[in-house]
């Protein structure tokens, strides 16, 4: 019996305990609940306080061949955390510990569990910050991050997950611990915490973490610019990355996106284009001066000032809010609606294409198609589109939703795209894992995934098809 | 026979040929090769023309249990690529093609065995660069840049080689091709190219490569600074790595280094913090002043100029040849002298011990010992180490080398540094994998080197125990 192996209260078997971590935030999850679907719940949830508790659970899962579904905070879109019926839901929200400061080296020693928004208050009181500002950040966890290969909004000057994931110490699922000691970067053989980074609870559960952190800009400098067109403002924002001015968050919106995202400052209407600078770094006013040049050399057609992006930093995590409105019991808008996001991204060469054709493909099913560029690269950039769909009741949405998203993962890869650039493959996406990393690379990773969980208890149906 | 899968002249059993291709350039194989061991000589060397090719010779290898030492240019001095007695050498010279270079998204096509000198000078042309400079640029290959884990002179600024891999083209042991789309980012599993990086030629033979590219500086604008002590030094330079200054190149010298690489200038002794900035950028004047606040904030001794950097820059290769001549067969210092580098990385509250307990166990075996901090990280930097061991005579050489590497390695593990921030592992570095990665974290690697290789053909004795 588990149960005896672990402290009093480690283990709960409550209903209600259960059926509140039955599933994550994937669109098609949350409708089938609201709508009243009898939903697979777990055998028990349990709340391991220490790696050696994991450890503990990971051993008798593999053991009685049980099926562990690692669980953060639930924000996942993708269904990569959703229980199977005689399944245990492993809930890492005790180990919320930001154990250790360096203020050398400037890195923090956190557990899994912690969440983002405890992790930057932990920092702040140092003047620091991790750097990685998901929308998610205050229901998601610095182990799902790295499970779902996450990435924040600051990510093109600050870097996603991977970039600051320093050291980390995991529970393989035969309960075997690894520990990745922290450095800046090592030779040594392949990068095991890169492993890990994207495996979505598949390979192992990712206990401890060790990040980089950097001074906390004092605030936040916003350059705003309006564009005719999304082909312009992507040539524009493209030149932008690449021109060293030191903008840590750049995004680009297509018309519909903009009206959504600054209707309320009254948008006149067309694409906007944005950079933000953390504050009073060298050179900056002549950093901001290049940055001017450059987009009005690529065709900016206007400069909107400061106040679209003090805005958007304002409201940058709103559209939770929103999406839990839309989505959740309350069901803001009635039956039948879906609001999901598709974040695909391309080399640069390829982001015209995946715009249109991922826009066409989703507006073939769903009401409503936004964009916006949302994490860019001097190669390539990410495109995060917003669908919403409006079915004449549930079941005609949920079959307009899975229409959209084959046609859309199917426009993608045939572009050349990354079917997910930061929310990772879940349930919604395994299915299309062979069109993303070809049959052998969907091999390798079963062959990966068989030698290190050879029970095949971890996070079952996710990721691999 | 394999012979007769692959075109004529593919194969080649000529004994120069295999001769030359059966050491890297590890300084004990050297050693030994020049005092006219019998050294194990493969049985073939195979020049495939593509991956197609390589695929056939890894399917027969595999059919055959014949072991395979993929090979590059041989620079590699950990003994990464030598042969066995009954092995094929899979020399990737002749896939030495920048089959295309994309201009709008600033990426190049390459193939694995193509060197970083004629990589730069097809990019040159194009005004790119792959910012990728070690100092084995003109002897080494962009295959074994991914397969060593390598990082060039400019990656605080430019990157390691993980940082612009996009996309590659692999051969797995047992004929499989894999590819992995080139993309900025991708969250769609486990980064199967970050699973090569630094896997040596232990689970597949990368083939070919996506690189993302950059503009080419124009020139360099180089400042360099004096420092009484190499804790002051490591003090400033942490600080000007987190100053946000744009410096891409940043290096620091102990005083004996230093006195190794800036003596023809007439340097008057002490440490040498030195900064390089690529020409032309937004804010370069702002950006050079604040690195100089900085660093005589931190209490450099005085301002060197530009003329250490410059010299530094024009001469930043020349150990290759001094290397070369030293344990070449001319061996310019006679019999019994060995020249070495050791290359660790650390968090920065590590630096001073790893300086101090790393320099003292090199110094009890060898009679010259540097150091430099060679790349620079805001959580850490590497620390690389350069020794000269003057034995009575090569059997003494090598006696005394052996134990400076095994208390190097026991030192450096001791304060928690990374054995090995470029270089990679090798013969070399393979019995202290362990002591680096831990027993679960050789484990992990055992098993996925299992799954991938079943026949066990890939480079034996490399990277794993």
């Amino acid at each position: 019996m588990l149960v005896s192996r672990l402290p009093d209260g480690t283990v709960r078997t409550d209903e209600q305990i259960r059926r509140e971590r039955a599933i994550d935030s994937w669109a098609l999850a949350l409708l089938r609940c609201v709508r009243g679907d009898e939903l697979p719940v777990p055998a028990a949830v349990v709340f391991p306080a220490s790696t050696g508790e994991v450890a503990t659970v990971l051993a008798w899962a593999s053991e009685t061949s049980t099926a562990v579904i690692p669980r953060g905070a639930g924000s996942g879109v993708c269904g990569g955390a959703q229980a199977e019926t005689r399944s245990v839901v492993l809930d890492l929200s005790r180990m919320n510990q930001v154990t250790d400061i360096d203020l050398v080296s400037q890195v923090a020693d956190v557990q899994a569990g912690v969440r983002g928004d405890q992790l930057e208050q932990a920092l702040a009181e140092h003047g620091l910050t991790a750097g990685l500002y998901p929308q998610s950040i205050a229901i998601s966890t610095v182990g799902g991050w790295i499970a779902a290969s996450s990435a924040g909004q600051a990510s093109t000057g600050f870097g996603a997950i991977e970039d600051v994931l320093l050291g980390l110490t995991a529970v393989l699922p035969q309960g075997e611990i690894l520990r990745c000691k922290p450095v800046p970067r090592s030779a040594a053989g392949p990068d095991l915490r890169r492993l890990l980074v994207g495996s979505e609870g598949t390979l192992a559960v990712v206990t401890e973490a060790t990040l980089a952190c950097r001074a906390r800009p004092a605030g936040w400098d916003w350059q705003a610019f309006a564009f005719g067109e999304f082909k312009a403002l992507a040539d524009g924002l493209r030149q932008a990355v690449r021109a060293e001015t030191g903008a840590a968050v750049i995004r680009g919106y297509d018309e519909t996106d903009a009206q959504l995202s600054f209707g309320a400052l009254g948008h006149p209407g067309g694409c906007v284009g944005m950079l933000g600078f953390p504050a009073g770094g060298p050179g900056l006013a002549a950093r901001k001066q290049a940055a001017i040049e450059t987009l009005k050399h690529a065709g900016a057609s206007g400069e909107l000032g400061s106040r679209y992006g003090e805005h958007w930093w304002d409201h940058r995590n709103d559209a939770v809010d929103t999406y839990a409105r839309i989505m959740g019991p309350d069901r803001a808008f009635g039956a039948g609606v879906i609001v999901d996001t598709f974040e695909v991204a391309g080399l640069w060469s390829a982001v015209p294409q995946l715009y249109e054709s991922i826009r066409e493909a989703l507006a073939a099913h769903a009401q409503a198609v936004g964009c916006h560029l949302s994490h860019l690269y001097p190669s390539g950039s990410s495109l995060y589109f917003t669908f919403g769909i409006i079915g004449a009741d549930d079941r005609d949405a949920e079959a307009r939703y899975l229409a959209a998203w084959d046609q859309a993962v199917q426009s993608c890869a045939a572009v050349g795209g990354t079917i997910t650039h930061h929310h990772g493959v879940g349930r919604l996406k395994a299915g299309y894992l062979a069109g993303e990393l070809g049959e052998t690379g969907v091999d390798v990773l079963t062959r990966i995934k068989a030698a290190l969980d050879p029970a095949g208890i971890m996070n079952p149906r996710v990721l691999l098809p």
